[in-house]
């Protein structure tokens, strides 16, 4: 068993109020096939196949090499095929994939040394961040909160069926760390009572489908308003969306993708009155109407 | 109908990480009994009957006066007796109780002219943040956030049936303005991240028991650490009631009474663990094991 296809989903993170510590993940996935190999050798396929690292900087690599300086043992050489279907450095979670498939490719190529709270762990570690390579590991989406005695606290929340998702993803890229920049390091009281009480509401409406709720509990105070700067059209994207039946527009991650919520009946119509929004703006768009990927990271031995 | 009982249970408001938004009602009552009459009089009895105002600065008796300017009309002469179990100025929502009884029993008196909503309305304006007064008059673990399009949003969030209360009163008063001058105005955004991804676990804590979720959820940065040095002794009762089972110790509202969450078998024993902890640094306090009031306030014609 040295040769493995592995899928990992794309994710949203950051999902309004839950700067960091709330995602989901979307049925829209990165393949890997990873196999031991007598010589190292990276292969692309998909839209974006020419943008990534054929050498050792590529991030499966690199978290494949964590993986195996995490459990002590020399690195293998491997060969590795990507097939790149989420997009790059656009807010779904294309580096998660990488982390994710570089370090469960590592334990199935070592005979599965690590539990998966401790793949989950490194993965998290590398990313900075749990809200992307939780989901994308796990499936669903989730809640994590630092635990009290170190390490973290997973919460899978009950997602119901009515709310549908669709992201209107722009031809610009929008760095994460550029997005990071512009999110000030203090805030005011009242904004993280705000976030709080609003994120703990979409607990339930996320669990509830109740409309109200929805449509309250999916406003931010942290990070979205000094992002929107970043992201040209987003409030013409907001307004056209909710004007379509959507209960809320956010920033996917970091963004630039915007993801909105409403019901499977509306979602079409609210994912083309995006892309159209930003069309006139002169800002060019696709969209894509998606679920949530309840299995999260899947694999077989080939 | 010129004469109604009117019951107001005591409530936790700022429930570990949810400050300024989530509370809960406890199964502890003033009871008022209020009626129209020839010449205004105030009387009390309970522990505390001395200490509450008998002429027109009584907050239940202005909390009328407030109800009868909302709707424009004369305020009646009226003779009320508050017998009181709730302590004052102890974090366990005395004010709010007058708060509530002096507007449910002005509609009551002027024949029901408003509804629930705008009572409630009514009584956030009054007592400036919402978590006290929601579960006096509505009962249960109330979570509220703002509305997106104004007013708020009132979630009831369900109470693990194994989850037990336990409070710590000492014998000082802590003015709720006191402890509000301590909490600063500006946070760290690491800070309001952890508040608010741990609210967000403590609502599914509350409803699984889930006893790591629950250790994890009731932490706090946004109140308590500042809250702490106004509370002589609350890091040896937190200590003494996690030693003797609990699953966190919180600040009862603004303190300085503490409040713990445990199992109902060890409940008994958190309580006297507390007081025994208080008791060894010099505080007084009495203990109490309560339950969640499901029903909020009632009243009866007499």
């Amino acid at each position: 068993m040295s040769s493995y296809a592995i899928a990992v989903p794309a994710t949203t993170a950051n999902l309004g109020p839950g700067y960091d510590c709330l995602g989901a993940a979307l049925t829209l996935f990165n393949k890997f096939e990873i196999a031991l190999s007598d010589e190292f050798r990276i292969t692309a396929s998909g839209a974006a196949a020419d943008k990534i690292a054929k050498n050792k900087t590529n991030l499966v690599y690199q978290s494949l090499e964590q993986f195996y300086e995490r459990i002590g043992k020399p690195k293998p050489v491997i060969s590795l095929h990507v097939d790149l279907q989420v997009p790059l450095a656009r807010g779904l979670g294309s580096s998660a994939t990488a982390i994710v498939a570089g370090i469960i490719g590592g334990n199935l190529l070592a005979g599965s040394p690590l539990s998966q709270k401790e793949l989950l762990q490194l993965a998290i570690d590398m990313e900075g961040h749990p809200d992307n390579v939780t989901p994308a590991m796990l499936g669903g989406c989730q809640l994590i909160a630092s635990a009290k005695c170190g390490g973290w606290e997973f919460c899978a929340l009950p997602w119901h069926k009515d709310i549908a998702i669709a992201v209107a993803i722009p031809d610009f890229e929008l760095p994460t760390a550029k997005a990071r920049q512009v999110v000030p390091k203090e805030v005011a009281l009242k904004d993280a009572i705000f976030n709080a009480s609003h994120l703990a509401l979409l607990v339930q409406a996320l669990t509830s489908a109740n409309p109200s709720w929805l449509q309250s509990a999916l406003q931010d105070k942290l990070h979205q308003p000094y992002r929107q700067s970043l992201i040209p059209g987003m409030e013409a994207v907001q307004a056209a969306a909710i004007a379509a039946g959507a209960h809320g527009v956010v920033i996917s991650g970091a963004g630039p993708t915007l993801l909105a919520l409403g019901s499977a009946g509306q979602i079409e119509a609210i994912a083309e009155s995006m892309v159209k929004a930003w069309g006139q703006v002169g800002v060019k768009a696709t969209k894509k109407c998606l679920s949530i990927a309840k299995q999260g990271t899947t694999y077989t031995s080939l």
